[in-house]
């Protein structure tokens, strides 16, 4: 029997990952340095979660749009803090122009096409969206602006790792333009309310949310909103992020409006974003030591039928005995009910009557792929009528009546996709720990725990123990208390318990 | 009334398309040279062609993928003819890093962050593709392989306008690899069919399709594939291309297949694209003077409602009496059938009440993004139980009786869809003409016509009609017969005439 083993997660779990996205044809590393190439198979996930997401961008108003993917180096400039973030690490376009080596070898870049001014290529879009926003916006009629847009980015990351963090990645990043203070923060956290939608009602992916700390803040923000699910090896990884940009960018680039009372006023900005780097979540939430597993609200196929035959005459009796389950097959779907969203997924299926393949090899071809449920179906089978469903989460195997069998399956689908963000959630909820010393504190980050800490909130402390453990702050949590505490490095006071961990 | 008038297309075509890309908030040109800035309306002109041809590419079995925005230059160099094209006008970045200007100004480029080999920003994908399918096929069970990704490339081209020609664009890139050259042939025709299907019944544009002639093609392909559509002012716009590429690129990565019979053998290949310069062809397809015309199957929205009222009491009851009409325009549907796709487009509509505005204002407003159809109610027409339904493509305006409304639209939005294609057939056909002599050539294409030719098939002739009469091959048409002829420039003999013309 054909199978392509993996290294078990509590041996390496950097190495199953790895084997794991390469070996299910989701992705793989580039000879460019850093950048990968999305498969066929990846890039399908990954439009599936797209195009849900999008769905609920476009439910709660805001529109797409496309900004140049050069930015002009002066741009990146304006903004302090964001400039000395990202020009550490960006690609820096000089030239226009190659031309042939005058030795004739080779071609080489011509020095005569020069830029007068360099171009970044976009790490991330601020920067040249508030410039168009600044000839776009003058009137508090003008306001709110809720723009979004879908790119690539690029980022001069010297450690690489597919979907993790990678110098090019695929993501979409939101720039909102406000009136008011208070309306701009409420954007902030009503869109990591879309994305926590996302997570848990599609990606099945519980996490924990709310305020970064000041030190852990995008470069240009006031404030950052942060999502961060626990992965099966207990790191961290930061899924999502919602800023509240107060008015730095609006100062950096000089964009007013006239309110009502025909004054000018600095406007109030929010960005915020999820990138390919949910690919990496998705797949070490919920996959295990044997393949893939994705939850069926973004698995692009469903179920898979393989017919056990032995002849062709074979193949055609059970391939007429199975067109009631084809017809029923066509108008099911997966319907999911969330905050931002209603969503009729397509059930999707296929039939593997390839004869060249032998149904075991088949097996296991669609568990690499991970597809919800197997449906195998011999000549036996027909004489009781019934169907053998396999169920890849549980590997649970059921000889089903014919009859019975979409409300099965229908029934498998749903419970597999709340089954998945049960797990992550308990996951969750049993690996976080509250350490109330400093030798509690290194043993729960040792041993890959959530722990919830008390700090004295200044970045020395914070810097101090990272070194020490590796782990940073992920999150203020939401439902994190006022509480007295001492601060488990300096024994300074705290008002209440922030979540550390290590992370991706 | 408000109103911003555009420059008359008989005074100033090209001003007239400036002017309306800015004015109907399509587009415009950025700081960033060459780059253009999408906006969201433009944007869900380009979703809507998008998505369309997307779900054509999945109906004939394509995927999409993603691959690296940055191509090595080593890359690039290996096919000969692909280089000499592309290394002219491409953005290379040759840097990693910025830092700060040691007399503390300014940012400026690290010198010690030299890349040791430079990257250019993708022109086009098929270097970086054929080297991941060098990985990637080993036998002829691994063909054919059929992926397609949308991306943004870059051309550092010296004139630029907005759609038409920027430095950056989006776009989409197929790249198939087949066991068989027919099977490559085949596809690279299947594909230009799609792209047909597409124009013809979604934009509602007529094209000329057939071969490029040997100097037009794309640089690396052996044959090039184009639909050339006629402008309002008679020049012509390539709409898109489907290249065969031989084993030109399989040769350069030395991709290969183990046969049917154990044998290596070199890839056929194929590669073609539609990208946002069709928004362009859209544009000046249907538009007139007084503003942008959509064909219905790829407008943002369909149906836009005014209330004429002047108390808040008149718009109540206004739209209590609209109740049906909005219920029927939620099931509606304007379908279309082609060769590739079963389209049903939900109809979509807006009831406009922000009584900060105007009636006048909104239609004026309404008339500037162009939505096909424009109703106005007013407590007159109540009282006779009508609505004034108006048609943007001929503003005919009608009273129509409520019952028979939903009728009406749906009628309306089928009838235009096809009335423009029709408009753009006509306009071809009517202004397509055979030209015998030097003299009758030069004139046809003075008075912007599409010219049938005969011309001798060197390159040196079609160079020298170009420098005197602007004019280029478009293509062979598919419907030129063989017919014994003579050169219009050098009187050699030739055998079929090929249609030249002005183009974009």
């Amino acid at each position: 029997m054909w199978k392509k083993w993996l290294t078990k997660r509590s041996e390496d779990y950097s190495a199953w990952y790895n084997e794991l996205v390469e070996k299910a044809d989701l992705a793989q590393p580039s000879e460019v340095r850093g950048c990968m190439v999305i498969k066929p198979y990846g890039f399908a996930i990954w439009e599936n979660i797209k195009n849900n997401l999008d769905q609920m961008f476009k439910n709660t108003w805001h529109s797409n749009a496309y900004f140049p993917l050069l930015i002009p180096k002066s741009y990146l400039s304006k903004e302090a803090d964001h400039v000395e973030w990202f020009a550490k690490e960006c690609a820096v376009v000089t030239h226009h122009r190659l031309m042939n080596n005058p030795d004739g070898t080779w071609v080489v870049v011509d020095p005569t096409a020069k830029l007068e001014e360099e171009l970044i290529i976009r790490p991330t879009s601020e920067t040249v969206i508030w410039r168009t926003y600044k000839d776009r916006i003058q009137s508090h009629r003008d306001l709110p602006l809720l723009i979004n847009q879908w790119a690539n980015v690029v980022r001069w990351e010297m450690r690489t790792r597919v979907f993790l963090r990678t110098a090019e990645f695929l993501r979409q990043e939101w720039h909102t333009a406000h009136a008011t203070k208070e309306e701009a923060i409420d954007e902030s956290k009503q869109m990591l309310e879309v994305y926590d939608d996302l997570m848990q009602n599609f990606l099945a992916i519980y996490g924990v949310r709310w305020h970064k700390s000041e030190s852990e803040r995008f470069a240009g923000a006031d404030d950052t909103l942060t999502i961060e699910a626990m992965m099966q090896d207990g790191k961290a990884l930061q899924s999502c992020t919602s800023h509240f940009l107060g008015q730095n960018f609006a100062k950096a680039f000089d964009v007013t409006f006239k309110n009502k009372e025909n004054q000018d006023e600095l406007v109030w900005a929010t960005s915020w974003g999820m990138s390919t780097r949910i690919m990496g979540a998705l797949i070490m939430s919920h996959s295990d030591d044997e393949w893939l597993v994705l939850p069926p609200a973004i698995a692009p196929l469903h179920v898979v039928i393989v017919p056990i035959s032995k002849s062709e005459d074979d193949l055609n009796q059970i391939t007429e005995y199975l067109v009631p389950l084809f017809e029923e097959l066509e108008s099911m779907s997966l319907d999911i009910s969330s905050s931002f969203m209603d969503a009729n997924i397509p059930v999707t299926y296929k039939i593997d009557d390839d004869d060249h393949k032998s149904p075991w090899w088949k097996f296991a071809e669609y568990e690499v792929k991970w597809v919800p449920l197997r449906i195998a179906v011999g000549l036996r089978d027909m004489e009781s009528w019934v169907l053998e469903i396999t169920r890849r989460d549980t590997w649970i195997k059921e000889l089903i009546k014919m009859e019975d069998a979409w409300k099965h399956i229908s029934w498998i689908l749903s419970d597999m996709q709340t089954g998945l963000l049960e797990k992550s959630r308990s996951r969750t909820n049993e690996n976080t720990i509250s350490a109330n010393s400093r030798d509690e504190f290194i043993s729960w980050i040792d041993e890959s725990k959530f722990v919830l800490a008390h700090r004295d909130g200044t970045e020395e402390t914070e810097e101090l123990i990272k070194q020490e453990t590796k782990a940073t702050i992920r999150c203020i949590p939401l439902d994190s208390q006022l509480e007295q505490g001492k601060c488990i490095k300096t024994w300074n006071p705290s008002e209440r318990r922030v979540l550390f961990a290590k992370a991706y």
